[in-house]
């Protein structure tokens, strides 16, 4: 009976699929370290970013990515019909102020750590849907802002546990259009909130990665697709306590994603680097995917990737009144299509 | 050359105007006590409404709401494609709270004050585009929660300057479809991101009135519609203040409003109850538009209605760094279009 265009119950394939037309990262200095230091358009000497708030400074790189992602598709941001984006901050001050400098129309997002896929996915059925020809979608956090805001400012040198994992300061962006030659956008998962009852803050991993495993599997369960129908499975910001609980999860349900599945907050750091679990934040993704990952398909080593965007839906308020961590996981996947091969 | 569906820069004509399935409210017992006292579903005997917090009162209303509009739509979550909800509280925590209790795959929003709207338009694209059959969008704010988080625990008793408004502790709800009996959404505008450098964050209106004209000029230049092809324009939650400055602006863009306009924050509160400027905050439209103005225009009373959820995107980490206050509106066309009349 029903007229949608969904695979099964959470997917949708798009007829059209957006294609990336332009993307950018910016990092902070310990990013710049990394593994991936070399792939980011901007490295930043110092994460005040030349302003005197480390939150002026988050938003002045989500700044500079959107427009970074917008010049490198040649185009302008009257040319982009809807901007998308968010971030951890409260009341997502640095997408908002973004909006503001670009004068982009714009659709403000929560999905925490998921925020650059919920984006995507949505910007995507706007595009296919025939309602923009370009969306602009991005994403930003940044350690110092996210520290003081969800744990302790971080002059207090408070230590962290070994479960724990490090905010990326960072932002990224990208451009996605109705046509063009470049990675497209041909399927997506619309993720529930899932919560297995993790009440500790301080491993959000295992909070999330249900929530990643649940999306994953009914991705599989949708498009009638297994894992090895991917080059990468890629995890937005489990790190390594969360990629291997969702790992053992996805087995449990028939699927060995073992060979071909990793985190882009195990990819962003060196474990020599005491980011402990490794990455996490909205950033995280963000700058993993426009940094990284599109340049890796474009240059022919991934053929077909699902990335699943993570976030943990908590706040400080809930957390203080005995909640749980509930988590969310948006899939997307980007193919080489369009690059004529 | 654009294959894009928009009038004008930034409104959406739909080919298929999505049809309000069912709406819910449930406001506190202030609002109760307002002039839309007896037009809400619930009326909350006390603040708390049975929990040990406010925020989880906030929750239990957001749900309550989803629930009783699924329920009028005559669904069941399961049901439902997609929902979209946000609230005012960090992390939109009654948000994704709500959504992890109903299962439902979940979008995130954060448009402040403007997110019933935002989740209006969006959805209407997606069912208008093909990707879903029934969208549901929340939006739920609480006084006392809101206090605590922007301004001051109620329990200080500080005091209130004249241009303060009254955040409504309501939750609103509603189901739109792709076909059916009722209002249907014709037309969407979506806001750009407005900051004409008001700072004061006890005097919202004014701040958010900048954005509200622009989204109600914009509108009326891209349809080419004006004033009087609606028989009620009606703003989110901008109040007296707000009110009185949105019309001086449409007014200087050669479009007189003063017949046929109104804002929910003016509605929901008789200037005997003590709120000052008036009513605001995401449950303030959400539950005038849910809760009076579908019924009114399922009565014949208003045939075809331009809505204008209002958001200022200000936090208080942002007023502290010496911002000013940028404001968002997201405009939604109601017709009673598929009423048969």
């Amino acid at each position: 009976m029903s007229s949608v265009k969904k695979l099964g119950q959470q997917t949708y394939a798009f007829t059209n699929p957006p294609v990336f037309a332009g993307a950018a990262s910016v990092v902070g200095p310990k990013e710049g370290q990394g593994p991936l230091g070399n792939q980011f358009d901007l490295v930043l000497q110092d994460s005040l970013n030349g302003e005197q708030t480390w939150e002026k400074a988050e938003r002045k790189m989500l700044k500079e990515s959107c427009q970074g992602a917008v010049k490198k598709a040649g185009l302008t941001p009257s040319d982009i019909d809807i901007m998308m984006a968010g971030d951890l901050l409260n009341q997502i001050i640095s997408a908002n102020f973004t909006a503001r400098d670009l004068g982009i129309p714009f659709i403000g997002l929560y999905g925490a750590c998921s925020t650059m896929f919920e984006g995507l996915a949505l910007g995507s059925m706007l595009i296919d849907g025939g309602f923009a020809d370009y969306v602009l979608t991005a994403a930003s956090s940044h350690y110092n802002t996210a520290e003081r805001q969800y744990r302790f400012p971080t002059e207090m040198g408070v230590q962290r546990p070994l479960t724990a994992q490090w905010t990326v300061t960072g932002a990224g962006a990208a451009v996605i259009g109705v046509q063009g030659q470049g990675p497209s956008i041909t399927h997506i998962t619309i993720g529930k909130v899932i919560d297995l009852g993790v009440k500790d803050s301080n491993d959000m991993g295992s909070a999330m990665a249900p929530a990643a495993a649940d999306t994953i599997i009914r991705h599989f369960q949708d498009t009638g697709r297994s894992p090895s129908d991917y080059d990468l499975i890629v995890t937005g910001d489990l790190a390594a306590i969360g990629r291997a609980l969702t790992e053992q999860l996805v087995k449990q349900a028939g699927y060995d994603i073992s060979k071909n599945y990793t985190d882009c907050g195990i990819l962003i750091f060196d474990p020599t680097q005491d980011t402990h679990a490794g990455g996490s934040g909205c950033g995280c993704s963000a700058v993993v995917l426009t940094g990284y990952l599109l340049k890796e398909i474009i240059a022919g080593r991934f053929k077909r990737v699902l990335g699943v965007g993570t976030g943990a839906l908590l706040s400080p308020s809930s957390t203080l009144q005995g909640e749980s961590i509930p988590g969310i996981g948006h899939g997307v996947v980007i193919d080489a299509y369009n690059l004529g091969g």
